[in-house]
Formats: C-alpha cells, sequence, structure tokens
C-alpha cells in the first residue's frame, strides 16, 4: 500500500503523425501536473485537495479541453462542466453550464462542502459561484483561436464533432490551423485526475467544455456520478471520451461495480469495461484502488495520460505502450 | 414471460394518519394511470410509449410533484426535470431546468429521438422544446397553492424540505392547509413509470419537481442516467426519494448491475439496493426485469405506486403490505 496518482488530458483519435510541436507542450503539462499532485501526496495533502488542485492547474492550461481552451457550443459559446467525488464518505459535487468561472472543479468541490445537494447547473451554478467568491472572467477569456476554427469546421462540416477527432477537412486548413498557432489535430480534452493516500483514501475529479458544436445546454458524462466521474471504497475513475457513451455505461460506476459485485481486480474491471461496454474509439479512462493500483485503459487512438505511485513507477504517454 | 407494468408517485414520510380525502385522489390517479398503461401494454403498444404516455399523465395530475404540482426553488419558481431509457438499445433522453413545457417527459423522449446528445439543461432544454412545438405555458400554470405553502413553511424552518416530509410545524398551519385545499402531509412526490412487453422489451421514465426551497439550479437523481432511472436487457428501473442519497448509491444502475454481475433476481437487487446501500427513509423504487417480475421496495413509511402483469396481478397502494 502506498499513494498513486493518475491523471488525463482526454482520450480521442490521436495520430502518430502528430507534430512533436502539438503533443510536448501538452506533455509538459502533465509531467508539471503530476509532479504537483506527487508533492501534494507527499505533503500528506488528502486525495480529495489533490484531485482538486491538479485539476484546476490543467484547466488553466489552454490546449486540453476544460476551463481556458474549452470548445465551443454551437452558438461560439463556452459551457464547462464539472465533477469531484470523495470515496470515503462518497460526498460529491457536480456543476454544469458555467460561463464565467476559471475553475469549474472548484465550484463542485464548493457545491459539495456548502450546499445540501450535489449537483448545480447553468445560471444556478453561476449564481452560487459568486455568491461564494470564485474567481470570474469575461467569457471570452476561456475562447482560443484554436477553438474557433474549430467550431466552423464543425459547422461546416453539419455534425457534432468530439473534442478529440482529427479535422474534418484534411486540407489547407490544417495549415491555416498550424499557421494561428491553433490545434488543427483537436488534440484537446476532458482532464481528470484520480488519486489514493496510503490510508486507502480516494478521490476523483474531471473538468470538461463538451464537445465541440455541441447543443446549448447539451450536458455530457463528466458531471454525471457513476458515468464520467465515481469513487467508492474500492476505487476512483476518471473517464473521458464520447459523453453519451460513458453516460449509457455508466463507465465509472461499472468499473467500481465489477470489483464489487464480481471480485474483479481493477485493471481486469477497467479493462474489461473499456473493451467490452462502450464502443472501440469512444473512451478511455484513469483509475486507482484502495490498495494503490493504478490503470489507464482506452480504446481510442491514444490517450493523454501519467501517473505515479509511491514505490516510484511513474509513466507519461499518449499512444499505447508496447504491452499493450 | 408476459407484460409488465409498475409506477409510483413518491416515496416519503407519510404518516399512517393521512386523512382518506388526502390520498384517494392519488390513488384513484394511480389506478387511473394504470389502467392507460394496461391497455396500451395489451394493445401491443412499446414499453417505451407506454411509460412516456403513462408519466404524461402523471405529470398532468396536480397532486404529485411533477409537471403542474411541481415543488417550488428557493426563489419560489419551479425547474422541472425528467429522463426516459429504452433497454434493449440503451438509448436515453435527460432534461433538467426545464420551467414553462407542460410534460417534461416528452423533451426527454425528444432528446433521445431527435439529438445526437442525451441530456439537455436549462434554457438550452428550454428553446428546444419550443423548436419542436412542445406544448408550453406560463410558469404560474404549474404553481399550486399547497406548494406555495410548502415553501413558505420550508423557508421558516430554513431548511430544504425533502417533497415528502411532514409539515415542519405540526400546528395550525396544518389546519390552514387543510382548510385551503393544500397538502399539508406534502404527500407528492416525483412520478415514474416501467414497462415490459411479452417480447422482453423494457423501458422506464421519471419526472419529477424536485425539492421544496431547493437551489435555483439544483439537479436531482431524476435525470441521471443510472441514479434515478435506468434501463437495459435486464430490467428497468424508476426510483423515488431524496436524489442526493439516490445519486450517491447509483440506485437505478445497481439494481441493474446486480443482476447482471452478481446473479442476483429482480427482488433480490432491488431490496439489497433499497436495503442497504441508501439511508433508511430516503428512497424507493419500482422496476419489472425482461421475464415480466414485478418490484416495488421502499425504506420510507410509504409509497404512492401501482402495479400489473399480465397474468392477473395487481397492487395499488400507499404504505407497506402485511407481507412486507
Amino acid at each position: 500500500m502506498g499513494w498513486a496518482i493518475a491523471l488525463h488530458g482526454g482520450a480521442g483519435d490521436i495520430p502518430r503523425s502528430l507534430s512533436p510541436d502539438r503533443h510536448l507542450p501538452r506533455e509538459a503539462a502533465l509531467r508539471h501536473c503530476l509532479q504537483l499532485g506527487v508533492s501534494a501526496l507527499q505533503s500528506h495533502a488528502h486525495p480529495l485537495d489533490v484531485v482538486e488542485l491538479v485539476v484546476r492547474e490543467l484547466e488553466n492550461h489552454p490546449q486540453f479541453n476544460a476551463g481556458k481552451g474549452s470548445v465551443l457550443t454551437t452558438d461560439g459559446t463556452v459551457e464547462m462542466e464539472a465533477c469531484i467525488m470523495d470515496g470515503k464518505t462518497m460526498r460529491c459535487g457536480a456543476v454544469s453550464g458555467l460561463t464565467t468561472v476559471v475553475n469549474a472543479v472548484s465550484v463542485a468541490r464548493l457545491v459539495m462542502d456548502k450546499t445540501p445537494h450535489i449537483y448545480l447547473g447553468f445560471q444556478g451554478a453561476e449564481a452560487f459561484a459568486r455568491e461564494h467568491g470564485l474567481e470570474t472572467v469575461d467569457p471570452s477569456h476561456f475562447i482560443t483561436p484554436g477553438n474557433i476554427e474549430r467550431l466552423k469546421q464543425a459547422k461546416e462540416a453539419n455534425r457534432v464533432q468530439i473534442d478529440y477527432t482529427q479535422p474534418i477537412k484534411q486540407d489547407e486548413k490544417s495549415e491555416v490551423l498550424a499557421a494561428n498557432g491553433g490545434s488543427g489535430d483537436s488534440q484537446i480534452g476532458t482532464v481528470g485526475c484520480v488519486a489514493v493516500d496510503r490510508d486507502g483514501n480516494l478521490a476523483t475529479a474531471t473538468s470538461t467544455g463538451g464537445l465541440v458544436n455541441k447543443m446549448v445546454g447539451r450536458i455530457g458524462d463528466t458531471p454525471v456520478i457513476g458515468a464520467g466521474t465515481y469513487a467508492n471504497s474500492y476505487c476512483a475513475v476518471s473517464a473521458t471520451g464520447r459523453g453519451e457513451a460513458v453516460i449509457r455505461a455508466t463507465v465509472a460506476r461499472d468499473v467500481a461495480a465489477l470489483m464489487e459485485y464480481k471480485g474483479l481486480s481493477l485493471q481486469e474491471a477497467a479493462a474489461y469495461v473499456v473493451g467490452e461496454r462502450v464502443p472501440q474509439g469512444t473512451a478511455g479512462l484513469v483509475a486507482v484502488s484502495a490498495s494503490g493500483e493504478v490503470t489507464m485503459p482506452f480504446n481510442t487512438t491514444g490517450m493523454f495520460r501519467a501517473c505515479a505511485t509511491e514505490d516510484g513507477y511513474t509513466e507519461i504517454g499518449i499512444w499505447p505502450t508496447e504491452q499493450e
């Protein structure tokens, strides 16, 4: 038994040909956030505080689809969602439809800590965050040039684009995006973190901007307890991918349910859910167990991910490793 | 194997001393809605259409906490939620924060049928319903005198009142409520219906106004797939009670997960979830299995409920039966 931490920056169709100037900054961000979480765990911070800290940092990074960098709705607006859950007490908090709050995950934490409710949405969530003095900015703060271009592409193709798909048209548009600093590869995604300490305290948090070109008001899997985010006394899970597939398969709860009701190990449970319960190419997750195991399976081309355990194992990656 | 149907009008602290003029109209409504569903099943309607039909009728009944009759937020407004799910395809739809739509469950059905998403909230959900021509009314339509009084009581007691609790002050206020036709007993609640046909097609739907004196923007268990509402190829479940407890315990998914992962029968699975996974006094559910079994457990004082099966069994009740 020791502490363990895992985090993700989303799963999706990430081409192996992705140029280094696209993925290296994201890998650096994952490395930085991992180190932040490891230091906190080494300082005996509670896993709940650790996952909030790490997800805040990921939200602030404009190349991930959460906080600054969130993808745009069909109206060109940002609607952010987040969720946090404590494994031991099963206390949890969630928010949807935030438009001005810098760190959605901290609103979710406040909903958990300061209200009799679990989940607040849209104007009520915004008002609550302001009442509690959380940092807010003009909605334009969150909007990046890359996401304006992504929305334009999605509208031209008349479809809802998952945050991770490749550019819809592999033509000169990609060059334009590359030139203006945007990410034609759409290699940004939902962020999340799970952590466990030496005492087996588990926690999880997830944050997202959702889908490119999503309908106004669309709620995905991230804030849905049991879908994108779940923790109990067995494990903590944060999932990413096509939200609708993750909701239907209650991905995060099912990892825990397979451990609890079927006696599977963390790795077996997570592999089964990602391998058998969601369509190929749609989902990934990071998870830790009470005894400090870590797993990061995905059935997409890649998943931005990082993990570390007290016994010295560290992994930072995008595509499958050779063993996988 | 035969068809089966079960429905509920909420679970809670329903005193045995409830006067007949309070519960008889609700029992009559349950009976009427049950008959409606039975007729539809006998006419070979698809269970998805059956549960939508029945829940619409329950929403229109002002003594239940859904549609007309929805309880009020702390601002005195109505914010309605609903969810629908098909067991075979696991397609589903959900909505939160509706303020003008007469039948929230039909918006959930449209989200399922007409969008690439599962879940729409608040203004986006309202706009979507209007675009599709669903019936809307002034928000005042939904507000009943009983619910204005309930909110007043809750505010005086400075607490969030679950839709089913008894009046907070058992004094002359109850007399006032009785006199003005209100329901001092707060005996109204979330509504839901589950159905299965002879071919084992399963469906579920749930609809609610939420909690008395809830914060604006509060989302409960009803629209959360796996919490208040869930169906797959094993069973269909609609839960009711304290939303936060139901979310934490992923009540509806766990009934199905216990059947699938642990081999329990419908009755065993539902009894375990209601008996062991949620605090006493907080929840109830109705469920049917693919083979036509029905169960309606609750750990509250009572639950407005009704069921019927093709082989002729019918039950309409509020308090535990003697066998229970």
